[in-house]
């Protein structure tokens, strides 16, 4: 057995994962309706005006200003309407002076017209429409191109897309857009005890956890989750395994990597790649491996569900999102104060799992190897290696899941 | 034309909006690899004991940890070690007193050892094992059950999954879960201009956005988001659009909801079934309509991008979270100060968007025809209608898009 000679710190650890994840620069074509939270790989460039022509603001007349200059409602102004246009209809004639055209919000203003009088203040008999209010040029006119130019930038490279930009993309009559592709991340659950769910449990082993939880977390943060088979503890299936990752962007095995003699994923690192290290100050999440071969990233996870989820948090997350082009993550937190002491004498790192129960952040954290540690939280706070107590009462941090 | 005649209060359009909306009972079974952010339908109930055998928390030695009280480095205690077990396998063999069984994290312990001695406090020649410090017992033994027990419940119905909640239904060996339908959200926009992007535009024509809008604002928060195709401005197609969408849980038109002659959403809701309300103290969004036919909840919003999605931000997001179940929700929020002054005068309820530079937060509202209002901007403020001015410097609380 080889035990972790020396652990990293967790900010240092830190470094040299962030250090190896370079922003992906492969990009696809994908439907507007499947973009949101997606990164735009290229500017996309307005060919249309938005609007592509004048049109009313407001429900009422289309009127030549002017017209209107000194009206209120006790000597309103009045003007003869001649026609009326209609949303998706071109006007069928232009007005003069004296002249107005019953107009409906978004239809094209007629030509000789530059303000509309909302419909609130007119009085109308027969053709006659009388104005109780001043309009100035411009007044209730939306202008060709007001909202986007031709030629004017919709979407930049590197934006997320959100329900607003989506609609801007679709203004300019796209269907689609350039994104970056999310990177792929191979997830390969190993360990001879390791069975899929679905099947019954053979004597000595347990249902896989570590694939499912990655697999989520790797979706929320940008990326597109592959799990691989399960594999065996044995060098040759390790090899094996990792030569039908290596197609992906980036590689996350869990189980391992603790100190049995079965370290295997330390062997095949070693034998094919660069180790960066192996150890972190980290608790839960301390037997991590980090490299890389051929240059894809490779993480070594704990087999432990909540040692290996832990770390995707930890170590995982900000990697992958800096990979798939997204900002740093940034959860949502709640400020509680902690229902009882939590002693933290490791020197490391630590995550630490609350419950929230009644505005109170409950520790709930039981054993690492336990999803319940995690599944029956609300969130974690981080406790620094430094800090040995936190003592009941003090406010904490709470990140939520 | 039908002016608006009376606006409705910001909160009491919300609570004839909420009273509208009753929680969703449809389920389905969906595969646990889908399930994050869904709402679970029923307990989900342990069949087995995770773990199902009681288990060495660390790479070391399984003892009777009798054997080692009173060891330490100057004294240690030595046993003999009889048998190796790895995960994945039985133990071959049980230990009796001065015997110990070499073991790997997660492997079954064997009969007559209670207790795991780590191997960083252990040294090793031949057979002989060197005990360095005293284990008690159960220590470093992960008990049967001690993750989830038969019986217990794994998730609770009304939970909302997350990656450590589909965690632990993996490790009960379930594939899939029974978790609540989301709420089919028909999105139809109406309007004789508006034109399908992909297509060249005709005279007048502009291209649909809220289409694009509501279906991606409509998927963040839980619904399903299914876009019928664009209705044009009568009666027929209006009452026939309607038919369709009826199959839905939620129906949401977009445009003709304003105050021109061709109100006709108003018009076909009278016709066939309640109107709640038309028209809120909103600023953008003020020609709304809600209602309910055949028990459905209708909303009319205004046909304007901006007015369109910030209705949708301020009314249909609270009401659909209620219907899918899920809690309130949350946006990320920053407090910045306003760049410059901000006037309110309106009497409305005011969503105003911000974008924000340098730690400020600067307003970004053009109109509310204009799409990029929103989509240049990172997120929105609100303003009461009572408040009139927001002078600069007011620290805001920005809620991000």
């Amino acid at each position: 057995m080889r035990p972790i000679a020396q652990t990293l710190l967790y900010d240092d650890a830190m470094r040299l994962v962030m250090d190896a994840g370079h922003p992906i620069d492969r990009a696809e074509r994908i439907a507007l309706t499947d973009a949101d939270g997606r990164v735009v790989a290229a500017d996309v460039t307005a060919t249309v005006d938005v609007p592509p022509f004048d049109r009313a603001a407001m429900d009422g007349y289309a009127v030549v200003a002017a017209d209107t200059f000194g009206a209120s409602t006790q000597s309103p102004k009045t003007v003869v309407c001649v026609d009326r246009v209609f949303t998706g209809q071109m006007p069928a004639r232009g007005i003069g002076a004296g002249e107005c055209i019953e107009i409906a919000t978004g239809a094209p203003m007629p030509s000789g017209a530059d303000a509309v009088v909302m419909v609130e203040e007119t009085d109308r008999a027969g053709d006659q429409v009388r104005v109780m209010t001043p309009v100035y040029p411009q007044q209730h006119v939306g202008r060709r191109a007001a909202d986007i130019a031709i030629g004017q930038a919709v979407v930049k490279a590197g934006h997320v897309l959100n329900p607003s930009r989506i609609g801007a993309i679709a203004a300019t009559g796209s269907l689609d857009i350039n994104v970056y592709a999310r990177p792929s991340v191979a997830i390969l659950s190993t360990g001879n005890e390791i069975a899929e769910p679905g099947q019954p449990l053979a004597p000595g082993q347990i249902y896989d956890i570590n694939r499912f939880t990655l697999e989520t977390i790797v979706r929320r943060h940008g990326g597109a989750g592959v799990a691989l088979p399960i594999t065996a503890d044995s060098v040759e299936e390790l090899s094996a395994a990792l030569d039908a990752a290596l197609v992906h962007d980036i590689i996350v095995f869990s189980g391992g990597s603790s100190v049995g003699e079965r370290d295997l994923i330390l062997d095949v690192l070693h034998r094919r790649g660069t180790v960066h290290f192996h150890g972190i100050a980290l608790k839960p999440g301390k037997p991590t491996v980090f490299g890389t071969i051929e240059g894809k990233p490779i993480f070594g996870m704990p087999g432990y569900p909540t040692s290996c989820l832990s770390n995707a948090y930890m170590l995982l997350v900000p990697f992958l999102r800096k990979v798939a082009r997204l900002p740093s993550w940034r959860p949502l937190t709640v400020e509680a104060p902690l229902t009882r002491r939590v002693v933290s004498t490791t020197g490391r790192h630590q995550f630490y799992t609350v419950r929230l129960v009644d505005g109170n952040a409950e520790p709930a954290f039981k054993a690492s190897g336990d999803i319940t540690s995690m599944a029956n939280a609300d969130g974690y706070i981080e406790i620094p290696a430094q800090t040995d107590v936190v003592e009941a009462g003090t406010i904490v941090i709470v990140k939520l899941f």
